[in-house]
């Protein structure tokens, strides 16, 4: 242990880093850009930023504010004599900027507004790569003798691909308990025994990977889905990104995905999917670049012409096709110069569809824009059961009625016959990012049917993609990986007896509707109305197998969150529309408890602050599964950025040259 | 889907079969043990019960309540015809038992005080085997005309042993959402990254498997130990035994586990470790057999002299150890009829160990009982971090203060060393079953600093023994498993400013402590209090590597629970003893929040029946880790029945005949 006299020594930095920080990866006064423990794919392209901070006051205050003009920047290979960064990369030297800003120490410095001012100087070194396998030490000097070291790590070539084309699906915070919870909804079993399983269930590699972020142990997807496709840890909201302390979406210190390298160095197809609007964080982290996920125009904009500004690597040409929700983000508005991105991406030859029927008659050798409601695509649940919900859903151009919306299934095996067509015209491979969105975004309002449906359509998806490359002869050809990118603390706990919910007048009456243990009993998703849970016979349900037969039983699932609002549960589907589970009367107030949800529930006090009106995320690792060449590549424990490189293992993307390929629109 | 006409005609068996079963296993009014969709391993002993059931009224009710005393029960392999279960087998036919027995058909019903009775007759076979692979078909008529079917499968043989040796470890409740908690706690992450791990995480086999039981999708820790030991499903309560309508807990259908074949086909040598009082499930699904988890005397007893009273299947010869805690049940009491079984273990041989050093000290040759406490074994955050609540710990004996108490890893490593050295000097294998048993106990009452304590206690002692193994050379030869038996649904979804939490006054504004997302920060349990969470240095905490350093941090993990009773959360640590969230009045009283638990800080209202004071097991699937020869067998997404089966293949336990080895004491 320590001595006493170390820990009083190192009581100085108390209360920092931790609920909030001066910056992200950045211990010191001084930050690097790819911090410490950074690894990269041979050949990956990155941008180097240094910054020298100086705190005006604070616990970290450092010469009345005044940053030490001269600061400097070294690398060196193992063993190796330390060199100019410049001289080492062959880049010329940058110009420094200088600016400031403010920051709280703690919740109590937040509730006084006490704010800690910091100024910066800082450089950066835009569009470098490390080709040679090893490990290097990055030096920083600044502030008059203070040191902040890197140790990045160029991981092994493999340049031989195991798989020409891929598809990485994202099943949005999909924790391994919803899993246990869809499978329980839609697969019978009988005395214990499952007579069918999940399409996840039979993949050939199994895994689990860490979620936490660069600079915080809760993930959002932008960071989570930036570590899955780049290989590196960022920070909540930073999209390929690392959030510097500029405060500014745009030059931040870039990475390159996976998918963009396969774009440079195969000149390859890549589509992207997604059921939410499709500038979200997911979706953008296939190929754009933000520390502000919420840069939506941008999102859009590097989706057609690459990372933006002066970062500009390498012609990236476009994505093959974008399918989601959205449209909102390509009408003409204030937030894009008014220009119709709809128009803008015709005029740059997609194909634009607007609806399931334009989306199935696209041509399969021209690029597509297929986007099918102004926000997020309608649930599973919505689109395919309580269908009185798309009576609200507004069209891409507006209006209300969006029925003829396609699912995941229908957008991802359309974007195969696409991405897989026009590859085989040119001769290269191809990539595709499919994101189950909704399964996330119906866990935070506490939605679990709509939650699982769109889970269930996930793995629907993954069952229709298998034979779909089968039919088409891509199978042997095509890795399948898929994922989450964070989970939500949740879990089933037993089952509601909600007729005798219901007629409880009490809170308290009505919790003793839960079954537990041997009172759970059967799952009654698997049997029509009136059938008790135990009869044997397999029941065919309206939307198929892997999908309940009955989506309100008498007896459903009783189950949790560990993070939630204010809230009432009543265990029911809400089968008029989505869930809302805490509403406040002004935007200044407060979440409390929605007056109109779950009316025949119980109440339940949260346990997050009351500036949140949903559920959160979670540290919980996250499943893996793997079929098809490659595979045997996800298996085990790993942390969330090691499935990048095992993606660049199985594409065959490191490199020790710089290599790169024509992209044929 | 099903016609109007169809579905009415089934609502006469609605409302059945969910919180209340008539029996389970049982869905019409014949019921077969080991019912429909049970696999064999070859060779596995079993009894087979038959039951004939009329219900005198309710939505069941037959023939007045007069069961048809004609029935039968025949048997075929596939596609062969039908004979007699007695001509199959070459048992002797059994007797006829009538009785009856009551239950309620729904929560209305329970209300009400509306038994449905039920009469019964039954009939078993037992000691019987199938030595084929291959399906059978087994048909029970009765009820003038009703059938009950089951198909059998016995797995193909496999009697060549890929390891010598098994260590099966069981983290009791241990869901991944636990193993990723614990892991930030006691591990340390530079810019994301761990810079060292959990053992677990090393493994070279990673799975997971579906935990729900027989009649009920959550289990209790009783039929999930039996699933994973015996590889059947069975009911809640249920060791080894299926639950047969007798309501006692002697006489029910007994199935054989692994540790049983084990002993009985080589000879080798078993041993029981639990951090649990030793008459506890886990412990007990080894070897005991009872539809009733808690007859802790009659399991001591089969510990000692094997499956009990006139099923007698071979000569068990007694476990080689048995290390744990729960004393109690061997000190002279009514219920064993005064007879103090620390003397009669000694008199069949066993060295007797009531401490740490007496454990410790025990002959390597000789077998061994060591019982630590009266209770359960002090948790690993009592005995090396909160030490004050040792003084109230009791000793085997009676009498406060068990100071000197192994841990999990002392117990292990020395049941290990008795086993290893018992089987070479006889020419056989050992088995050992090893239970960190305190986890689960630890999450129901929501203490999660105890849980992951014993959760790390676990990973600390995989690490030590799979070290241990290696310095003993038994390394290569000795197969290592280690899974749950079922979760709890828990996550972490942020960090809580206990300093902030503390000083805010009402229950909303301590609510604002949580942060959430980049607010969550980093973990700070691996820095000495004072120091900033970002701090790159690695610290040497009190407990070594693989522990916090700091187990009361000012910021502290954020966590709940899917299930809780009414409670009161303040993110600390309890620094004086266990837990109790919640208390009632009187035995008659429902369970309110403890007005001395937690005091700084804020309430939750449950979502549980008010007759539970603590949180209940979950559905979420369980992480499945392997080590050694046979690992490969356990990747992937499985049932727990199917480990039993995957053991029994790694031991070569799958037998076309009847085979004995003597055990030699």
């Amino acid at each position: 242990m320590l001595s006493n006299v170390l820990l009083l020594a190192l009581v100085s930095s108390s209360a920092l880093a931790q609920s909030f920080r001066r910056t992200g990866a950045c211990p010191k006064l001084g930050c690097v850009f790819p911090p410490d423990q950074t690894d990269f794919i041979a050949g990956q392209t990155f941008d180097i930023r240094i910054e020298a901070q100086a705190p005006v006051n604070g616990t970290e205050a450092y010469n009345g504010g005044k940053v030490d003009p001269e600061f400097s920047l070294h690398i060196g290979g193992e063993g190796a004599e330390l060199v100019p960064i410049t001289q080492f990369l062959g880049v010329p030297e940058s110009t420094v900027s200088s600016y400031n800003f403010t920051y709280f120490e703690d919740y109590f410095a937040q509730d006084a507004g006490a704010r800690t001012p910091v100024n910066v100087l800082a450089k950066s070194y835009r569009n470098v790569q490390l080709h040679n396998p090893g490990t290097y030490r990055v030096v920083f000097k600044y502030n008059n003798g203070m040191t902040t070291e890197a140790k990045w790590c160029v991981k092994p070539l493999a340049k031989v691909a195991k798989a020409k084309n891929m598809i990485f699906f994202v099943g949005d915070g999909m924790a391994t308990s919803m899993i246990s919870a869809a499978r329980l909804l839609a697969h019978k079993t009988i005395n214990g025994k499952y007579q069918t399983t999940l399409k996840l269930d039979e993949a050939p590699a199994y895994g689990s990977q860490m979620t936490h972020s660069l600079d915080s142990f809760i993930t959002d997807s932008a960071n989570s889905a930036s570590a899955l496709f780049t290989g590196k840890k960022m920070t909540v909201n930073g999209l390929n990104a690392y959030t510097d302390s500029t405060g500014r979406g745009f030059g931040n210190p870039a990475v390159e995905s996976v998918f963009e390298m396969f774009r440079r160095i195969t000149g390859g197809q890549v589509g992207i999917v997604s059921k939410a609007y499709i500038a979200d964080a997911t979706p953008a982290a296939v190929c754009a670049h933000t520390a502000q996920r919420a840069q939506y125009t941008s999102i859009i904009e590097q989706y057609l012409n690459g990372i933006s500004g002066n970062q500009s690597w390498f012609p990236w040409g476009g994505v093959d096709l974008l399918f989601g929700g959205g449209a909102e983000d390509f009408l003409p508005g204030p937030g894009n110069g008014n220009v119709s991105q709809f128009e803008r991406w015709q005029q740059f030859g997609y194909q634009l569809g607007l609806n399931n029927t334009q989306l199935q008659a696209f041509d399969n050798s021209q690029r597509a824009l297929g986007l099918f409601t102004q926000g997020n695509i309608s649930t599973w649940l919505d689109q395919n059961v309580y269908k009185n919900a798309l009576d609200l859903a507004v069209k891409p151009r507006g209006g209300r009625g969006a029925y003829d919306q396609p699912g995941l299934k229908q957008m991802t095996t359309k974007a195969i016959d696409i991405l897989s067509t026009r590859a085989k015209a040119r001769g290269t491979g191809w990539t595709l990012m499919s994101e189950a969105a909704l399964i996330d975004k119906e866990m935070h309002v506490q939605d679990v049917d709509r939650a699982l449906g769109d889970l269930l359509e996930l793995d629907d998806t993954v069952r229709a993609t298998l034979e779909h490359l089968k039919e088409i002869g891509e199978l042997d050809d095509t890795l399948v990986v898929i994922t989450a990118d964070h989970g939500h603390g949740f879990d089933v706990f037993g089952s509601a007896d909600t007729k005798y919910l219901d007629a409880q007048t009490t809170d308290r009456a009505k919790r003793n509707a839960v079954g537990v243990y041997e009172q759970s009993g059967l799952s009654a998703y698997q049997v029509p109305a009136g059938v008790a849970p135990n009869n044997q016979t397999i029941f065919k349900g309206p939307n198929g197998p892997g999908f309940p037969v009955n989506w309100d039983p008498r007896y459903t699932i009783a189950h949790g969150w560990s993070a939630f609002p204010d809230k009432r549960e009543d265990f029911q589907v809400n089968n008029q529309s989505e869930r809302v589970p805490a509403i406040r009367a002004n935007a200044s107030a407060g979440f409390f408890f929605n007056p109109a949800d779950n009316q025949r529930g119980f109440s339940m006090s949260g346990n997050i602050g009351g500036s949140n009106g949903q559920g959160v995320h979670s540290l919980v690792d996250v499943p893996i599964y793997a079929f098809g060449p490659g595979h045997e590549l996800f298996r085990g424990v790993m942390g969330n950025v090691d499935l990048a490189f095992r993606v660049a293992e199985a594409l065959g993307l490191g490199r020790d040259s710089n290599v790169t390929a024509p992209y044929k629109k």
